[in-house]
């Protein structure tokens, strides 16, 4: 017979010193800001990585000065994510597809990149006695009919998009192992974040077709689609904030900036940052700019400012922000346009 | 570039001749009762079932009959889901572990046969253009903070079992797949479904304890917990109403009764039908019958009822009957205990 568990009796241990998190997804977008923020209070890091779409050089301060290791395998591997979890205290589960698009197309990679991965992490974590867990989630969990701003606690959530159901699909799989494992999780429903080092993405994709083309910038969709935008210090910020106020044995939170951002507006910051400003900014029409994007989001973060924190930018100052930052990192030539 | 695909604005085919079903699980428990209705009213039947737990009897008169084909298959297996999708109209698919509790000691058993089951189906139905899915979820995706009765819109829903998990990531496949490819679809959160020709669950197992020892009956958790228990005939004609009266891309419905029923009282109704009326009912103590057990459970059934449904059992009659039932099919001796 197995025991009963009585997760919600467990003493949980607080980590007041130092301690050794392994970031999945480490030398990417939001893992590599975030191990930014792990070192600078103290941490060491494990940052496990595949490097699809990571990049070294976005951690290689911290490789050189010995604080990061970097173990490249994939989280898809269970025996990968077994090795990089020995002697881990909080795993920050960030890895999935870059490319929600991607799901249309090959239609297991959401399946297998989200939810088969996190199941290998909570498995990897059952079996190596690692307790806490923060995760990734995303406002696509949400589906198109939610209310706006959407609180944490709308219901049903039926996401349209593979990659959205991959992530209710981790929220499950972690809460599953909360309730009957006894881990302690933290799951964080992202807005759209935003911000250099960027490596997929609107603002990205925008600076690339420019980039290729300065004459044209072609957009999906009518550009009506009205989202929240967070900058990604903002998230990276947020989320240990949260981690630090909040010790239930399931903590879920929105994390999202004050506002919204149309698709037509971001396309006008870009043409005016990167100077290209004879281009043409041409819609392919249509009310979404794929099957399964969601036109309009909005998260309610009421419960975030609960805890005491705010957010720097709202989302048109975010965008503004990382199109200067990336026009930089992608080094697009002003000069091209003249 | 990937088209927009706009759902909501798809004109369903109403099926209103005789089609041809798939039964996932068709051999089982709730799959074969299904089976009996589908066949009543015109429909030819093609049963996917790997009889692991279900068995050919249960649907024996069908197949002489020829209004039913069984297919030995597992939902695991693409091919065979993908070789069974011929010619199909509709699914019910009801295939899936039915033990929770071995969700705990082999971790993966729900991924694989929830989880990663629910996407071969969506996948097949994809590649065969077969379009409307109706689909067996249950009351422990709520998890166990929730209202009661929980009505479909609470949120938000973190289940606590593996077995919970799974059925949350098959809702969210199903409902991308309708968000993404135009899939039509009904999700049927159950109550505990009890009946005749079960192969599982709480009276089932009181059964077979007092068949190999009439003189005592060990009852897991402290007896307390207080569930909805819905009679299997019941279930699937609400399953059968509620798609004859719902039209909509998504359709999510709880299915249940008005009432619940204590473990206590229902190894009380097992001990005077069996006629051990000697059994000492032994609790193992905890709130909980095991780890990701649902202490209290019942589900909000006014959206079932606003289509005109409703059931004719309470949950201590359907208990009775099915504790009738089922002793007949165990073949308990009730001689034993004299």
């Amino acid at each position: 017979m197995v025991p009963s568990i009585l997760p919600k009796t467990h003493t949980w241990v607080i980590l007041d010193s130092a301690m050794r998190a392994l970031v999945t997804g480490g030398a990417g977008f939001i893992g590599s800001h975030l191990i930014d923020r792990l070192v600078a209070r103290g941490d060491t890091v494990v940052a496990l990585d595949n490097l699809s779409s990571g990049k070294l050089e976005f951690i290689q301060s911290h490789l050189d000065a010995g604080t990061v290791t970097h173990i490249q395998g994939d989280v898809t591997d269970f025996n990968a994510v077994l090795g990089a979890m020995k002697g881990i205290d909080c795993v920050f589960h960030l890895a999935a597809n870059p490319d929600i698009r991607l799901g249309t197309r090959i239609t297991d990679t959401d399946l297998k990149q989200g939810t088969l991965a996190t199941y290998n992490i909570v498995e990897a974590m059952r079996r190596c006695e690692v307790k806490k867990i923060a995760f990734a989630s995303s406002s696509v969990v949400y589906g198109e009919d939610a209310p706006l701003p959407t609180p944490e606690n709308h219901g049903p959530c039926m996401p349209i998009s593979l990659y959205g159901a991959s992530k209710q699909a981790g929220e499950g799989l972690i809460s599953s192992w909360v309730g009957t494992f006894g881990l302690q999780a933290w799951i964080f429903r992202f807005a759209n974040i935003i911000g250099t080092r960027g490596t997929h993405g609107v603002i990205f994709d925008f600076i690339h077709k420019l980039k290729a083309d300065p004459s044209r910038l072609e957009v999906l969709g009518n550009g009506l689609q009205e989202k929240s935008y967070m900058e990604v210090e903002d998230c990276v910020n947020g989320i240990l904030h949260v981690m630090q106020q909040t010790d239930e044995p399931l903590n879920l939170f929105n994390l999202g900036s004050h506002d919204t951002a149309s698709v037509r507006r971001i396309a006008e910051i870009v043409v005016e940052e990167t100077g290209c400003h004879d281009a043409a900014i041409e819609y392919t029409g249509g009310d979404r700019g794929w099957a399964g994007d969601i036109p309009r989001a909005m998260l309610g973060i009421d419960k975030m400012m609960s805890t005491g924190y705010d957010v720097r930018f709202n989302s048109e100052a975010a965008i503004r922000h990382t199109a200067k930052a990336l026009i930089q990192e992608i080094g697009i030539n002003k000069e091209m346009n003249i």
